[in-house]
């Protein structure tokens, strides 16, 4: 049997073909021209569903199961999208009934993208065979997903896991969602260029300033990269940055004590430079680090980048398993 | 059938019987005398599990389960206290074994205090019946309790639940696990009394000096009760303290999305007086604040007082039906 796993973004529509195994054995992707109308981006969608079976030569009666998850809210019973700040026309539609049109036979299911991506990465991932395992996403903002049991912890109205939505630094640095001082506001990537250009006036004589006019902007590589030259600046903005993810991960830590904590999105690949001071930090710092014989939580980055929103989709019916 | 909940503690030993509907039809206690041998400590416990059967009539076969409550960390499978700061002979300890001696046939169980406490809310208190529900002590700390499915969330290492032990305000005020900046550090009782002291010199003329000087001592109530007779500072530190146990509150609702909170604790008994700005604090900075027809998460304070403990402990044994 196979199945399909569908990540619905505000740029592209991420499609692939799973295995019982949880390897995409074939994907793909279509704009989602998000100003469109609902029947316009399903038709692409379906489309893009029935080409990759195609060219993978399955049946669709093959297709055991698909999943979609979904930027915004969403209604799991009816498979519907109820919000989508990104995609205007998808607002109480059912997803779920356009997708059975294509495949009557496949069972269809709906899930939030990041929590979609996390339990990607707890079924075939960083945390593989996770059973309590929070994923957290270090990008434009920062995103969260919470498996316990083996599955998904949705809450009461699908919308928990906004872990980047927790204040760590009251009345500090505003953020996004109309709170003062998230998580997000100072661990997200958005944050660390902020936090980079704050730092430049008091060091003139850092190499970020030549890099920055080299590069034409300030990135979220921009302080790693001067730290890796022996920049004083770009170490401090580094450290600095670690303190801000570390606080975060040990309230996760307190909170859960999960098996493990998959830390995924761009700055994940600095990997162990930002992965070994951030576990350093968390010893030092977390409530059972003086607990003897406790079973501790791990610090892993996450393994499957972008494909984790696709497998994760397509196995969301092991939930039911 | 007929199930013992014991709720241990450093000062005392409570124990409870109750019935299948969750209600204790009696109960007692018993000194700990936290210094002695384990087995001393036992031997008291398990009289007074004797004594409260045969006071209530009932016969040791119509003893189903007894559930233990313990302030400290420990292993569910050998029923054991693997640690207890209050209670240092409780050091790798099998509770369960002991228990047997009086009760050979009812089942064991053990399980942190706070967990325990919020088991007995969800199942026969404020959140009765909640499937998904977090219950936070604001008392001398700040306790946690997480409700997950209907059953305890233990995590990797049964220490989960920590939510005093979350910083909401990095390198802020020291709190006592070592950590600056925890919720603990803001909303517990022990917090509002520092509160209060600090911003006494800025307020010569509130009455709380008087009240203060008459008490011998600052309280938790203190800046409750000047509030109410319309002191300014006593408002100030009220208003304060609700915006921190907010600000808290709002982090496990987007977190969770829990059904309910329970709020418990010494200072719950304010009720409404901290109730209402609180759920006015909340509905302004939740996550999912502008999300129409999406289910919120109901503020409500703790019932059952001490007997959430004892409820909780005795019924336990549900959580493997």
């Amino acid at each position: 049997m196979y199945y399909i796993g569908i990540d619905l973004g505000g740029t592209n529509i991420a499609v692939g073909i799973v295995n019982e195994n949880a390897e995409i054995i074939l994907k793909g992707s279509t704009p989602t021209g998000r100003e469109r109308a609902f029947s316009e981006i399903m038709a692409d969608m379906g489309a893009l569903c029935e080409k990759l079976i195609a060219d993978a030569n399955i049946k669709k009666e093959e297709v055991g199961a698909i999943g979609i998850g979904v930027p915004g809210s969403f209604d799991k019973e009816t498979v519907s999208v109820l919000y989508c700040s990104n995609i205007p026309s998808f607002s109480n539609v059912s997803v779920g009934d356009e997708l059975k049109k294509s495949f009557p036979d496949a069972k269809i299911y709906i899930e939030n993208d990041a929590n979609a991506a996390a339990f990607g990465e707890s079924v075939a991932g960083a945390a593989k065979g996770g059973k309590d395992v929070v994923a957290i996403t270090l990008g434009t903002g920062v995103g969260g997903g919470i498996i316990i049991g083996g599955k998904i912890y949705s809450g009461v109205n699908n919308a928990s896991g906004e872990l980047g939505h927790t204040v760590i630094s009251i009345d500090g640095a505003p953020c996004n969602c109309g709170r003062k001082g998230c998580f997000e506001a100072y661990a997200s990537v958005t944050a660390l260029i902020r936090e980079t250009k704050e730092i430049l006036p008091e060091y003139p004589e850092s190499i970020m300033h030549e890099m920055i006019e080299k590069d034409g902007k300030i990135s979220g590589k921009t302080a790693f990269s001067a730290m890796k030259q022996g920049d004083i600046a770009g170490k401090k903005v580094v450290d600095q940055y670690i303190k801000y993810i570390g606080v975060g991960v040990v309230n996760i830590i307190n909170t859960f004590q999960p098996e493990k904590i998959v830390i995924g999105g761009g700055i994940s690949k600095e990997g162990e430079t930002i992965l070994a001071p951030l576990r350093e930090f968390v010893e030092k710092e977390e409530y059972t680090r003086n607990s003897k014989g406790v079973k501790r939580c791990e610090i892993v980055a996450a393994e499957l980048g972008n494909d984790a929103g696709i497998i994760g989709a397509a196995m969301l019916f092991k939930q039911d398993l």
